[in-house]
C-alpha cells in the first residue's frame, strides 16, 4: 500500500492524495460507506459503484465473525468474493461493538470477553484474534483491536485505557508480522490514536501511533457525544503529529459539516453510518441542504431528490414521490434515502478534493459549510 | 386498446398475442409486478425495465386512494408521472382490499362502505367513485368494481354476489362513458367475471361479462383457497365463453406452475403477489425449481442465484451470500429475492410465449411445469 500525496491546501491542513491499494487506488478525501455485515445497507453493489461511485467500502470484524463467520468467508475466498465487491474494503476492529453490542463484556489485558448478542455465545476477542479474524475476512486494510472510550470519561479511565490500547497495538504489529495474507493481497494494519478528549493523552497517543510506522493511520475515539469544538480540537492536534506522507483516518465521523472540518484539518478518510441510518429515517443530504422527506411541505413538490448529483436516481425520483414511500413504508424509501446519501456523501468529498488540487479549499469549505447546514 | 392474437398453441388453448396500449406493447402471454401502492417492493424502476423487464404493473385502488390520495397523483399529472414508470399500468378496484383491508365495513347496492386501515376515516366505494379515481390515477386499465367471493362461498351467495358485480359493471360502463380520461391518453375497463367455484355461475357471468364487447376481460374470485383444480376448471370454462380476440387476465394467479397452466387454458395476464412476497420470506423462484434461501444447505453454496436468468443479479450473487443476508436481515435479501422472483416470473412467460409462437408449448409445458415445481 502506498499513499501518494498530491496537493496540500496552502490556507488550510486539507490535502489532496491518492491511496494505492491491491483492489485499486482511492483518490482522498474519501468517505467510506459502512457494509457492517459485508451489505451496505439496502444499497446494491453495482449501485455502489456506478452511482454512489464508492471507492473503498467497510465490513466489520464483530458483526462478520459472528455472522457468516470466518469459515463461510474463508470458503467463499474472502469477503470481496462473498459480498462482490471488487474495490477496496476496510474492517474495523470489532472493539467498538464488543462495548456498543454484545452482552455481558468484560475487559482484560488479554482482551474482551463478551456474549454475542445474536445467541448469546461466548467469545474473546484478543488483538491476535481480531487479527486473524481480519486476515481472513481478507480486508485491504486491517484495524488495530482499540478500546474506543466512552465520552465524557475521566481522566485516569482515558489513560489506562490509551495504554492499554497501545499495548494492545504491539501485539497487533507482531500478530501481523507472524502472518501472512490469505488470497494473495496485501493487508495493511492501521493503528488508533485514543485519549479522549486530553489534550496530553492525545499527544503522547499520537506520537506512539506515529512511531510504528504504519501505512496509514486512525484517530478513534471521537464523534461518541463530544462538543464538535472538543473533536476538532483533537482532530487539529493529532493531524499535526501523525506523519504527513501517511493517509489518516478518522472513525465514525460524521455530519457533512463534520467531514467539511475534518478535511480542513487534514484526515484523508471518513466513514460513518449517517448517511444510510439517517437515511432510513427520512433525514435527507442534499447538494441544497438537509431534507426532512416525511414533511408535509413535500408532498406535492415534483422536484427531483438532488438535481445537484449525477446519479441513475436522485434526479429521477420526485421529493413528493419519496415523501409517499415513506408515508406508505416502502422498502423502497430505505433504498431511495441511502442512494441519495451516499451519493451525497461522495460527491461532497470529491467536491473537497477538487478544490484541494485547484487550491480553493479554502474559499470552497466557508461556502459549502453555509449550504450543508441548511434546513430546507 | 388493440389485442392482436399472433398465434394459438395447436394443442392446448395457449395464445400469443400484441396488446398495444397508448404507453406501449406487452407482449402476452404476461406477467405484471404488483406495485400496490405506487411502488413495486424493494425493486427501482430501472430494475424492473431493465432487468426484470416488466412491461406493464399494477397499482391498488384502495392504497393510492388512500394514500397518497388523488390530490397529489393528480398534481403529479398521473400516477406513471408520479413513480417514473412510463409503461402501462393497470389498476385493480379495490374491492377486494375493502374486505381484506379495512375495518367495519358494509356492503350494499350502492357500493361498499368502509374505514381506512391507516387511520379509521370513513370513505365510500362505489362503481362510480371508483372509476372516477381509476381516472385520476390515470391508469391504462381500469378494472371494474366488483365483489370477490370468498372460498368457500355458498351457492345463494355467490349467485347474488355476481349479479350484483354484473349491475355494478354496468353502472361501471355508464361511468366510464360519461367521463373523460385526464392525462390524454386511452383508458380502458376491463369486467370481471365472478360466480365462486359454481360452473353454472361462471358460465352465466362470462356471458355477461363477453356481451359488454369490452376491450378486456378478468376472472376474478380464484386463488382465493380453492383446489388448484377448481381453478383451473373455473379458468377453461371461462376462457371457452370469454372473446377469443380480446385478452383475459386471470387476477391473483400465482404459482409458476399455476401460471403454465392457466397460459395453457387460454389466459393471457396474471398478476399476484406471490414472487415479492414469498421471496421477501426467503422463497425463491429459479429456473432450475424452488429454493428456501434460508436453509442452511445454502450457507457455502457459491453459485449464482440462478444461472438461468439474464440479469444483473441473478448471476452476480451467490445462494450463500443471499443466504446470508437473509439470517443477518438485511434489507439487501428482500431486494435481491424480489429482483430474482420477478425476473424468474418474467422469464417464464417470455418462454412460453416463445414455444406458443414456434407451436411448442404443449411439450414444453410438460418440461416446465416438472421444473418449476422441483424443491431444490
Amino acid at each position: 500500500m502506498k499513499f501518494e500525496l498530491q496537493a496540500v491546501c496552502p490556507d488550510t491542513g486539507a490535502r489532496a492524495g491518492l491511496l494505492h491499494t491491491d483492489h485499486g487506488v482511492i483518490e482522498t478525501p474519501i468517505f467510506m460507506p459502512v457494509g457492517t455485515a459485508g451489505s451496505v445497507k439496502a444499497v446494491m453493489q453495482d449501485q455502489l459503484l456506478n452511482d454512489i461511485k464508492a471507492e473503498i467500502i467497510l465490513g466489520n470484524t464483530y458483526h462478520l465473525y459472528l455472522r457468516p463467520g470466518t469459515d463461510i468467508i474463508e470458503a467463499a475466498g474472502g469477503l470481496h468474493k462473498f459480498n462482490g465487491w471488487d474495490k477496496p474494503i476496510l474492517t474495523d476492529s470489532g472493539g467498538y461493538q464488543v462495548f456498543s453490542l454484545s452482552g455481558n463484556r468484560k475487559l482484560k489485558e488479554e482482551g474482551a470477553m463478551f456474549q454475542s448478542h445474536i445467541d448469546g455465545s461466548r467469545h474473546l476477542f484478543s488483538p491476535e484474534r481480531v487479527m486473524d479474524i481480519q486476515r481472513s475476512i481478507g480486508a485491504d486494510i486491517i484495524m488495530a483491536f482499540d478500546e474506543c472510550t466512552p465520552y465524557p470519561c475521566d481522566y485516569e479511565y482515558a489513560r489506562k485505557s490509551m495504554e492499554m490500547t497501545h499495548r494492545w497495538l504491539d501485539r497487533c504489529v507482531q500478530r501481523m508480522g507472524e502472518t501472512e495474507p490469505k488470497y494473495g493481497y496485501n493487508q495493511s494494519l492501521f493503528p488508533i490514536v485514543q485519549g479522549s478528549t486530553y489534550r496530553d493523552l492525545r499527544k503522547i497517543s499520537a506520537e506512539y501511533i506515529a512511531s510504528k510506522g504504519a501505512d496509514g493511520n486512525a484517530i478513534g475515539g471521537l464523534s461518541v457525544g463530544e462538543p464538535e469544538q472538543d473533536m476538532y480540537e483533537m482532530a487539529e492536534l493529532v493531524c499535526g503529529i501523525l506523519p504527513k506522507d501517511k493517509p489518516r483516518y478518522l472513525m465514525g465521523v460524521g455530519t457533512p459539516w463534520n467531514i467539511i472540518e475534518n478535511i480542513g484539518l487534514g484526515v484523508d478518510m471518513f466513514d460513518c453510518v449517517m448517511p444510510t441510518r439517517n437515511g432510513r429515517n427520512g433525514m435527507l443530504f442534499t447538494s441544497q441542504g438537509v431534507v426532512n422527506i416525511k414533511n408535509k411541505k413535500w408532498e406535492k413538490d415534483f422536484s427531483p431528490i438532488d438535481a445537484g448529483i449525477e446519479n441513475r436516481f436522485s434526479n429521477f425520483y420526485t421529493r413528493a414521490y419519496l415523501r409517499h414511500l415513506f408515508q406508505a413504508k416502502e422498502i423502497l424509501a430505505l433504498q431511495l434515502a441511502s442512494l441519495q446519501n451516499l451519493s451525497f456523501y461522495l460527491h461532497l468529498v470529491k467536491e473537497a478534493r477538487q478544490h484541494i488540487l485547484a487550491g480553493t479549499f479554502a474559499s470552497w469549505k466557508r461556502t459549502a459549510l453555509d449550504i450543508v447546514k441548511t434546513r430546507l
